[in-house]
C-alpha cells in the first residue's frame, strides 16, 4: 500500500492510503513505545507521563485488540464510528474523519488560537475531577452518565453547550445529537464492563465529522484503556449511587487544592487483558 | 425599629427588623466605605481591590438610588425581586431570601465544602472571560445573552446546566426558569443603559429563593455599576456583532495568560450617575 504519514503520536501513527482496496482511508499503526520517567536511569512506564521513555513488546497489537473489540460491540449496536476493519495485529483501517475544531474568527489578536478539538466527558459517578469542582456533592453519587464538553487548546476548558452553541463551533441540532451518542456509547461500555464485574466511573470520548460522504458525527480515536477509569466492587442502592463510598472514596485538602481517589479503583493495565 | 445585624458586608450592612410595619423584612444600610489600596501611606480607592480603605461621604447614597431606580424598573415590567421599598437615601427594605445553596452532601470528607451561592452570567458579547476561555471566538461576536452558572466557594467555578440539575441544587424546572429570568432582566439592563447611549457588554445576577410563601426564585443583591461591563460607541452589524472591534478590543497574550479589554468600556464611576 502507497501511503503518507499525516499524524505521528505517542501511540499510533496514522498514515492515508493512497492505492489498493482501502484508497482514501487512514490506517492506524498501533506503536509499542510507551510513556514514564527515569528513575537512576532506569525508565519507569507510567501512563500518566506524556515522554515516551522505552518500548513494551507488544503494547501496540494489545491496544488495536481493546480498540477493535469496542468498536465491532459499538457496531453491533449501531452506533457509527470512524471503524472499518483490523488488518493485522497492529494495524486498523479507519474512515477520514476531522475533529469538532473551527479555526480562530479573528487571528489577528494576539491570544486568538483555533478551537482543535472537542472532548466530551461522561460520568456514571461524582468523582475525579467532578467532585473536585463540585465538593458538595456526594462521592459517587450517581450522576447519570451527565456529559460535558471540553475545549481541547493549551488547556482543556469547560465549555456549556449554550456557549458551545453561540460560538458558531456545532449547532444546537449537532450538539443534541452528540451528547445522544455520547450516552449511547457510554451506555454500551459501562454494560460490557459490567458483563465482567467491573464498572466504569467515568470516560472521555472525542468526535468528529467523517471527511467524506455525509459528514455525520462519529466517534473518532479509539476506545482505549486510557479513556474509561475503572472499579471493582460497585455497589448501588435503588437510585444508583454506589453505597461503599466510605470505604473506598480517599479525599484530601491542601493549599487550596483537592484531590479525591477510590481505593477500589483498577489500573489500565489490570482490565486491558479483560477483552482481549 | 428593633432589629439585628445578620449580615455585615463591605458595600453594605443587612438587619432583620423584628418590630413595626416591616417587621420580619430585611433592612439593607448601604455604606460609604470604600475598597482600594495605600499608595505612600495614601489611600487610593480602587473597586477592583477587596480591601477597605476609607470612606467616600454619599458614596452608600449613590448606590442605593442606582439600585432602587433599576429595582423599580424591573417592578414595571412584572420582574419578581427582593425589593419592597426605599426608606431613607442609603436604606431598603427587602424581603429575606436565601441564596441558591446546599450543604455538603458527605462533610465527613477532607475537601468537600458548601455551595454557597451561584452566580449567574450573561453575556451580549465576547470579551472578559468568555473570551478568554474560547479564543476561537471574535472579540464582541453577539453571543445572546448566554447564561452561565458558577458555583461561589473558594473559587468561582463554572458548572454546566446538566451537571446542575445532577448535583441535586437545582431541578430542571428551577433552572429553566432561571435561566430565562436572567435574561429578561438582562434584556431591561441592556435596554435601560442603551436609552442612555451606553451599552452593557456583559453582567452578573445572583438569584435567592424568598425565605417565606412561595419560595420563589427571584434576583436578589442589588444590580449595581460594579455587576455590568458597560462601554460606548457600540456598532452592530445586523446580526448584533459590534463592527469596531478591531478599533476597541486590544488583546494580549503572555506567560500563557490572555487579557482582553475594550478601549470603550466605560468605568463603573463614570456611568453611575447617569440613572440619578
Amino acid at each position: 500500500m502507497e501511503e503518507k504519514l499525516i499524524y505521528s503520536g505517542k501511540s499510533k501513527n496514522v498514515y492515508e492510503i493512497t492505492s489498493g482496496r482501502y484508497s482514501g482511508k487512514y490506517r492506524l499503526v498501533f506503536k509499542d513505545d510507551a510513556t514514564g520517567y527515569f528513575e537512576n536511569g532506569k525508565a519507569v512506564f507510567d501512563p500518566g507521563y506524556d515522554t515516551v521513555v522505552g518500548q513494551i513488546p507488544g503494547k501496540g497489537a494489545i491496544a488495536c485488540r481493546f480498540a477493535t473489540h469496542f468498536f465491532k460491540l459499538l457496531q453491533e449496536h449501531g452506533i457509527p464510528s470512524h471503524y472499518i476493519d483490523t488488518v493485522s495485529d497492529n494495524e486498523m483501517i479507519v474512515e477520514p474523519a476531522l475533529p469538532l475544531g473551527i479555526p480562530a474568527d479573528s487571528p489577528e489578536f494576539p491570544g486568538s488560537a483555533p478551537l482543535q478539538n472537542l472532548e466530551f466527558t461522561w460520568r456514571n459517578n461524582a468523582t475525579g475531577s467532578f467532585w473536585r469542582r463540585y465538593p458538595f456533592v456526594r462521592p459517587c453519587r450517581n450522576i447519570h452518565k451527565v456529559v460535558e464538553a471540553w475545549t481541547k487548546g493549551d488547556t482543556d476548558i469547560l465549555i456549556t453547550f449554550e456557549a458551545l452553541e453561540e460560538t458558531g463551533a456545532m449547532t444546537r441540532a449537532e450538539i443534541d445529537y452528540s451528547v445522544e451518542l455520547v450516552k449511547k456509547i457510554a451506555e454500551i461500555v459501562t454494560s460490557e464492563f459490567g458483563s465482567k464485574g467491573l464498572h466504569v466511573l467515568d470516560g472521555k470520548f472525542e468526535l468528529g465529522r467523517l471527511k467524506y460522504g455525509d459528514r455525520k458525527i462519529v466517534i473518532i480515536d479509539e476506545i482505549s484503556p486510557d479513556v474509561v477509569r475503572v472499579c471493582r466492587g460497585y455497589a448501588p442502592d435503588k437510585d444508583g449511587n454506589c453505597t461503599i463510598y466510605k470505604d473506598c472514596t480517599v479525599t484530601n485538602f491542601a493549599e487550596g487544592k483537592r484531590t479525591i481517589k477510590n481505593r477500589n479503583q483498577v489500573k489500565a493495565a489490570d482490565f486491558i487483558s479483560v477483552f482481549l
